[in-house]
């Protein structure tokens, strides 16, 4: 075990880097790789190799890996398939302890790429270097300001959500989409491509020991070694939140992953089975890697699944009732003492529940003050284990001031509180950023916020299966 | 039935109105009935009433119904309940024929409610005055620039998509999200409230004739006259498509209903089989009821279910792969043709099938021909009913023209074509406004799009199935 977090940490803090296929013409793989290392102020050496010219981006090129002055402690491989066999060959003999490759054409393509595979593995073994890919994108590692990724992605903000991916979806569109629409950031990405070293069980394995990482969200095609996965998994999901999308579960899906990563088919219910028993919480929507991630990272587990709602309409209210018990929640039931309170501060044509009817209390109360004291009732009843709070924004209140919801959760430590907004576009835009840097996360359909809350409260369940006490 | 949608036109095509209620304050529900005709320009006359004022914003008030110089189309009522009969009497003493009734306080809240709202229906059935509500914001009709919402929504954009709604939440936020977020328009919007009279048969029977509809979308939480609604739904079902959202189907949900709008139980297979029988397509999410319409109202319905699906990456192919299957489409089986065509354009260490991983493709052709390609060659294909396309937008591609999709749009017009964006969120927004104001619809998760595509289907699947020739 130790063995293999300790291989794996030289990829995510390496104190030197060689790009193997580096350029200096935009738009090639090559640059980019070289673009998103400086953007990022990758502060190791960088050694950019490319037998073609004699510097990239203003660090000395060289023509091979054996030429350089140290051995690196990464090296990145983006040349054709063909090549790359060779430019392992010289990593191994150079010293290299971790490559990531990132060339596509191996067995996910025909029968010679199978072979290239294969005896990429066989140097890589005998050497003990590690290897990652081949088909990614590569890795993401904040706290190093690393990455091997040639997508360009800019400056990558750092958190505490990690993303271990079949491919390198997460280091390449969905990161750049979560930088420039989302507002939580992320300890470590890894792309697993091909999976011909490096798999999701010894990615997992790491993130388990990781200081930096909080959650751990996977977006899985195939198992390389289901039983070991699990096992790892038993152990990491007693101190961290696991939650993974196991895509390809329908015909049409699982023959797409065949030509994508040659992952092989995995039935759905075993997977679930599985998954469950290893504290795995399951989700269903590439979204949810998203939504889910940023409420785990801001918010606390729920103790349990009752759920108070405020919504500004009766109808919200009815349908954020129906997505809670849908995916598993339970629309509280309010202390005789909180529906009387909400009552006091409503007008008495409106009969106040759970869900709350909180547009009318919004009407005498104004909407600041109508929310505090709805939200407030809410968190303070003890049959409350969580609250999704509907906000409406329309441009008679563009002006209010959001800073009591942070109030009431820093009141409130225990229970977590989720966002949803109605109305206004450029409003919910505004309150998104205001509230997500406080840590409160913001959801357009209220539907995203009851699935969150319930993929929260499965995390916490998996947890004490696993042996966590409830308090 | 020539009578009940005679006598809803008058709600949607009123020469002249009175606004019982009319305020000079702004905030209030008086004032921003008659903001909200003043931005939409409504052409009739506007009579205010209120006893208190001489004017409301520049419109000679008076003091009672009576007093008025005509009897106005459409009378809308904001004041309270209590007073509330009176008013309705007054109307109906002057010969209005339309009365749309926004107070709440009635059966919804308790029994002095209840016997307020049964005096209305008695008031209204001996004068043969039609009624909507009590409890709801009420109506929108843009043919007719008219509206009774007092929910400030600016000018309301005109289109082909109805909303009949259990209460005024189509009228009044999920509108404003409509107008600020979306780039389609509706024709007509009944928020029916406690539906004392008119009812969702009657609604639905008027836009079944309205030849300013294409597209009907409905959100209820009860019945008031199953057995009608089902007939009227299964002539209406021939012509236009109808989707429905029945709110209320958990436990938790059911009770929502209860207190928001008095609606009874009803059995969710039940209304399953019912629906199905009369040619509603049902859907799952209150955000379907946005993003199905812009479809409907955009698109051809498909042909059948076999959907081509272009990526930009193995993950998101396998991923709308299951999306497809899961929701009831099918991965299409390109013809041999077809797949040599793509191949053709594609690197040779791709290897090309259905989904498409286009990403390889637009390294050697840049994005848009090679989007362009591979779109033409899936609409080409008769074994193709729909394309799903994901594009993959980043700053490289800021300037990218998307002009061809309409184009090939154009080209085959009996083929629905809906488009998914990932990468930057700022070129996913200007890329929605230019496509959507180009009928091409756009979705941010491809998952949305997969769904939406599925009750397209299921839409031209209750045509045929009630009598609508396949071609």
């Amino acid at each position: 075990v130790f063995k293999v977090v300790e291989s794996l940490k030289t990829f995510f803090e390496p104190k030197s880097v060689a790009i193997i296929g580096a350029s200096r013409t935009p738009g090639k793989a090559g640059y980019g790789v070289m673009k998103n290392l400086l953007d990022n102020e990758y502060a190791g050496s960088i050694y950019p190799v490319n037998p073609n010219v004699d510097e990239v981006l203003g660090y000395k090129a060289y023509a091979s890996v054996k030429d350089l002055p140290e051995a690196p402690d990464v090296a990145i491989i983006i040349i054709p398939a063909s090549a790359t066999v060779e430019a392992v060959r010289e990593c191994a003999e150079k010293g290299v302890k971790a490559v990531v490759i990132a060339s596509g054409g191996f067995a996910e393509v025909d029968e010679y790429g199978a072979r290239l595979q294969k005896e990429i593995v066989r140097i890589a073994g005998s050497s003990g270097m590690r290897v990652i890919g081949p088909n990614t994108s590569g890795i993401i590692s904040t706290p190093s300001k690393f990455t091997s990724t040639f997508f360009p992605l800019g400056k990558i903000r750092r958190g505490t959500v990690a993303y271990i991916a079949q491919t390198g979806n997460f280091a390449t569109h969905t990161m750049k989409w979560i930088l420039t629409s989302e507002y939580y950031g992320v300890s470590r990405v890894i792309g697993l491509g091909n999976k011909c070293d490096v798999d999701d069980a010894d990615a997992l394995e790491y993130l388990g020991e990781d200081p930096e990482t909080r959650v751990i969200c996977m977006y899985l095609e195939g198992f390389k070694n289901g039983r070991r996965l699990l096992e790892v998994a038993s152990k990491v999901s007693k101190k961290k939140p696991i939650i993974a999308l196991k895509a390809g579960y329908t015909t049409a899906g699982m023959r797409a992953t065949l030509s994508h990563t040659a992952s092989l088919a995995s039935h759905n219910s075993i997977v679930d089975a599985a998954f469950k028993q290893a504290g795995i919480v399951r989700v269903q929507y590439y979204t949810d890697l998203i939504n889910a991630a940023k409420a785990l990272a801001f918010q606390p587990l729920p103790s349990g699944n009752r759920v108070a709602i405020l919504a500004p309409s009766g109808a919200m209210g009815v349908i954020a009732a129906d997505a809670c018990e849908t995916s598993g929640l339970k629309v509280a039931n309010l202390s005789e003492q909180t529906l009387r309170h909400l009552q006091s501060i409503s007008p008495n044509w409106i009969k106040v529940g759970n869900p709350i009817d909180i547009w009318a209390a919004v009407q005498i109360q104004g909407l600041e003050q109508g929310y505090r004291l709805g939200m407030e009732a809410a968190l303070n009843d003890e049959n409350v284990d969580a609250v999704i709070s509907i906000l409406m924004l329309t441009s008679e209140h563009a002006s209010v001031n959001l800073e009591f919801i942070q109030e009431l959760c820093e009141q409130h430590p225990h229970k977590p509180v989720l966002i949803s907004i109605t109305g206004d576009r450029e409003l919910f835009d505004k309150a998104k950023v205001f509230l997500e840097s406080r840590s409160i996360p913001v959801y357009l359909p209220v539907e995203d916020a009851c699935r969150v809350l319930a993929i929260m409260y499965k995390c916490k369940q998996a947890m004490i299966r696993r042996g966590l006490r409830p308090y």
